[in-house]
């Protein structure tokens, strides 16, 4: 038997919550968490309820109060208004008082019960005084007097239903049999960058000013005004760090490197040092302090590169030998995937029996580089390390550096991406690279922009990266590359792309079959040329700059695919949370020739009237059009523009016909 | 830091689960418990994992191995195999040695590095030969030197490939990092007739031998012969003890009851006794024995109503007036719901502040019947109890009399009627009483055959009820009695009926647009006389024996619907749980008409194969039909029978062509 045996009230069915709680859901400062609950109780009661938030750390709970939807369901919301960690849980209770004056109203004057059904409800006013203080304890007891007094039935009647005394007892309810929530569930509150950001990832070693040099991060510094006019805000720099000589990689991955082989900067530590250093040829410290802090001045954060592997030059394989796998023969083992065997990488120990240290040690670096400025960190292959590993690390900087982003970048199997999210990743790489059809397209991001994967995973879409040159991009020249660029900056709040290989139409892979790009950056200098017949920078610009203008492009929350009688043709819409900016993508899916169709915008969930005509303006191709109804055709031609980025507007009707734009 | 940083292997979505596993599911002896998880780990090494289960009480658990399904899902299964309460959780590992086999498969003979790869395993079978002992512990031994050994390369890799060590190496794995899923979730093992049971209710009072006379028990043991020879197995008797003078209602329900007016059984509580005292005119204890002996002989159990309230002459009301509410003048509040008036009935005070006496009490009143031989509980209006004593009170009794059922008699919201199920009850009353066309019947019952609902709710339903005379029975004449008797029969696996009102095809309501019977029983007495041209007894009986003899017809796991291109016409099939009958129900929902329709079977979900002719066998209309294909032509005519119900047969072709049927 309980305690809680006079605890009537129910709460069940809590969302959003992300495995029974066990995890927290994710929002950025400003969001909204709209909570929704089943609350009811036995009987006939009337049941009152409220939602208790925190930041954590505060006792105190504030409370919202619920509002109900139907079938028993509530609502109550509240802000997540300060980066950090915030808690939310609910309370009910059966409230007598209210329970007494519904039945009141139902009662009738001349019932000879009356009298006494009116002294029950001025016996929970009297009730409610004593849990009140100074001037709302003293009008409480004169109401409860008046209730039970001698004055006309209907008199006391009134007393019993004026709306001041609806608020006092709500406020000084009688709460000793409320029923709390089992769980305090968590919200990680993060920037607003982490939720829409744009991304462009380049080799510093590839910018020198003269050909054949190895570039430095004063190169990378000359780079920020193109990349900040190109309307990224992010720029992510594979590692910077010495680079391992013993099974150093050559070009095009070759198990053999040449004297004057860069290698692979994931080859991480030389006798130079480790995950706290830096390349010797890119610069000082003080080199990627400037970088960061100019970058700053051009809106563009920093994201480094967080691979934790070691190449057997590393200085932890001779500090640390405990953190590596040792074989039988006293070698340490390498990474591998029988039969291929990649010798320049050691992998780490989680089942080290120092993995406490082991995890301080990993921890530490984020720690270091957090300390020099950097706010972002993209995390290498993070599916081959263990959770509670990221679990612990993510929650820790956390606790400590609240606006730290982190992205995963973990290209395997659903549940295990999903995990990586669920367990503090910030962002997430997506199957974006390989969704190409409108179905796969139109499959995949529905499950993205849905409970309850939309509260957990924030996907950051990448046309291209250094290990992905997607078959789609192989054969579909400049129009192809258009139209993937589009589909990223549209479907994604947060998208990428690795450049200059991406706006210079780099094609060719390194063997037919093959994704990895032919003399890949990875394994040796490049000197690109910007500009030219196949440079889209301008498209990328423009594209930017339109999600920049409208915050329906900013979120993933808002995403609606529409029907299309053409498969080549896709149609989705993004709203932001106001309703305010609606955005209709139409694209054409084939990047070699004109396709037309009509498409069927599902005008009543876009907030749109049905019998009224709508504005729609393409942003991307400049047209400005008048559209009635649901139906319309498109025509698209892809030498031309890969899609129409329409925002949609439809005159308010007032009482007075003023005539404004939504 | 946890002290689990080393567990690697991820444990999540484990099914089933009800409500996180807050509630245990459901299952009656016999049946199978199939469990799912998705189940994986960091990076590529193989995880091993196993179902744990256990009966309540038991330190030890007994372990099956999961088998993969298809993306990290995996299942196992065990047999709820004893009447009581079981436990399962899962455990998994990540599996060194046969991530180890896995690999070595994959590496060549002439590998350089094959001598310590082989060296790495043979440590490994070292390490579990220190796990095991005896005869184990020495050959895993005498492996491990084998497979480090001089022998040529090849003999070694055998070595290490053959099926003993695989399977010793499962026996004494290493599972020092072992993840084990944070909930051990619970199954109810009950009876197999709460999972099927064919209900009757009477009023013993009305079968007095001679007319105007009470009836006693005796009279009903003279009712037993009938009763089970139309295939009840359940007898349901509404409150037998003794009825309160004070405020008694009187015929049709009037607030006066005239001298001679027996009153509602449902007036609990007299002089003579409460809820553990009998009726002094239905006989005495001895007699009720009696009644319950003789009902077991003819495979009839007898239904216990227990409906906690009282009337204002039961003795608890001066023994603990503490357990109602009292009014400011002193009075004890009855039921109301303003402005209607129950001064028959005082309910129980859930939030007395003596309610640990109050739940040992209502308690005490079940363990009381079930002293006398009862086992089944029909509790009335649990909705207006509270929930925390339900899952207490039903867990309390169940403990000590695990073969006990509780059967909930609530009509109220979805969500109530469900949290009723997951804290306890064994069956449940059902929206079934109104759902008459083909959309409610597909969408409600479809909704109670899928997880979870059907893991913790077992529906029972009833065409009618001493309180429930549907509209659609009240002009619908014996076709309409036959064609529900004919839905509730097949479409749940439990039902029953209030008899004998329903097989004499009683419909007159008290008002029109009321559900309330004319001259309810509820306030007087009924003298029935069975028989005559509206006693639709043999169908009822034909009914119950198709379901006796069809286990499909006896789960409501294995119910799916079917397309007809009439709407009048529903199709739907079952199966029992081994696949091996599969009953296939056409049924006409207009009792007036004659309807025919085009029925499109699912054969691929049936197990039927498209391109071979199959049986169909139709037990209630006595045909026998040969089908091809899915799509088939039906009429039914409501004066001749309201279905078909075929059983549905293919022969099984053989290698040699045996002709004999699944």
């Amino acid at each position: 038997m309980t305690d809680h045996g006079r605890s009537r009230a129910v709460i069940e069915g809590v969302e959003p919550k992300i495995d029974g709680g066990q995890f927290p859901i994710k929002r950025v400062e400003g969001e909204v968490v709209e909570v929704q609950a089943d609350i009811y109780t036995d009987g006939h009661d009337v049941v009152e309820c409220v939602l208790l938030y925190r930041h954590a750390g505060e006792k105190n709970w504030t409370e919202v109060w619920f509002e109900p939807l139907v079938n028993d369901r509530w609502k109550a919301s509240f802000i997540a208004s300060l980066i950090g960690r915030m808690e939310y849980t609910v309370l009910a209770w059966v409230d007598r008082f209210r329970s007494w004056i519904r039945d009141l109203k139902k009662r009738s004057e001349l019932d000879a019960d009356i009298e006494v059904n009116l002294r029950v409800g001025a016996e929970l006013v009297a009730d409610a005084s004593k849990r009140a203080a100074g001037a709302d304890a003293e009008w409480l007891r004169s109401v409860s007097e008046m209730i039970c007094g001698i004055t006309p039935i209907k008199d006391r009647l009134a007393a019993a239903q004026d709306p001041r005394l609806m608020d006092l007892m709500r406020k000084y309810a009688d709460r000793q049999f409320a029923t709390k929530y089992d769980r305090d569930l968590g919200v990680v509150v993060d920037p607003v960058h982490a939720r829409f950001s744009t991304w462009y990832e380049l080799f510093p070693r590839s910018f020198a000013s003269e050909p054949n040099q190895h570039g430095t991060f004063s190169d990378v510094i000359r780079q920020l005004p193109r990349i900040a006019k190109l309307g990224f805000d992010v720029l992510y720099l594979p590692p910077i760090h010495p680079i391992g000589q013993a099974y150093r990689k050559g070009k095009n991955n070759s198990p053999k490197a040449e004297p004057d082989d860069v290698g692979s900067p994931w080859g991480i530590g030389a006798r130079e040092g480790g995950h706290t250093a830096l390349h010797p040829q890119l610069g000082t410290l003080d080199d990627f302090h400037r970088l960061v802090r100019t970058a700053r001045d051009h809106g563009i954060r920093i994201a480094m590169d967080v691979a934790y592997q070691c190449s057997p030059d590393h200085p932890w394989v001779k500090e640390h030998p405990d953190w590596f796998r040792r074989r039988p023969d006293g070698s340490i083992q390498y990474a591998e995937n029988p039969p291929k065997k990649y010798q320049d990488i050691y992998p780490i120990d989680f089942e080290s029996s120092d993995w406490k240290e082991l995890w301080s040690a990993l921890a530490g670096v984020v720690q270091y580089w957090i300390a020099q400025g950097v706010t972002i960190f993209r995390v290498d292959n993070p599916h081959t390390k263990a959770f509670p590993f990221w679990e612990w690390m993510i929650s820790t900087i956390k606790k400590k550096d609240p606006d730290t982003i982190f992205l995963s970048e973990a290209f395997t199997r659903p549940k295990v991406m999903y995990r990586l999210a669920k367990v503090g990743f910030s962002q997430s790489y997506t199957y974006f690279s390989w969704r190409n059809n409108k179905q796969e397209l139109t499959e995949y991001f529905t499950e993205l922009s849905r409970a309850p994967v939309r509260d957990f995973f924030r996907p950051n879409l990448w046309p291209n990266t250094p290990d992905i040159l997607p078959e789609f991009l192989q054969w579909s020249g400049a129009p192809g590359f258009r139209l993937r660029l589009l589909l990223a900056a549209t479907l994604g709040a947060s998208y990428g792309i690795y450049g200059p290989a991406f706006e210079l139409c780099v094609h060719q892979p390194v063997a037919p079959g093959k994704e990895e790009y032919l003399n890949s950056e990875k394994y040796q200098l490049i000197n690109w040329t910007l500009g030219g017949a196949n440079d889209i920078s301008e498209f990328i610009g423009h594209v930017n700059k339109i999600r920049k203008e409208n915050p329906a492009l900013q979120t993933d929350r808002g995403l609606q695919f529409h029907p299309v009688d053409n498969p080549e043709i896709i149609c989705y819409s993004k709203m932001d949370a106001l309703r305010q900016n609606r955005v209709v993508v139409v694209a054409n899916l084939d990047p070699n020739h004109v396709q037309s169709g009509w498409v069927d915008l599902q005008l009543q969930t876009l907030g749109v009237e049905q019998d009224r005509p709508y504005q729609m303006q393409d942003r991307l191709g400049g047209g400005h059009f008048l559209w009635h109804g649901g139906r319309n055709f498109i025509q698209l031609d892809p030498q031309v523009a890969p899609a129409h980025v329409f925002v949609m507007r439809q005159h308010v009707r007032s009482e007075q016909d003023f005539d404004y734009f939504l």
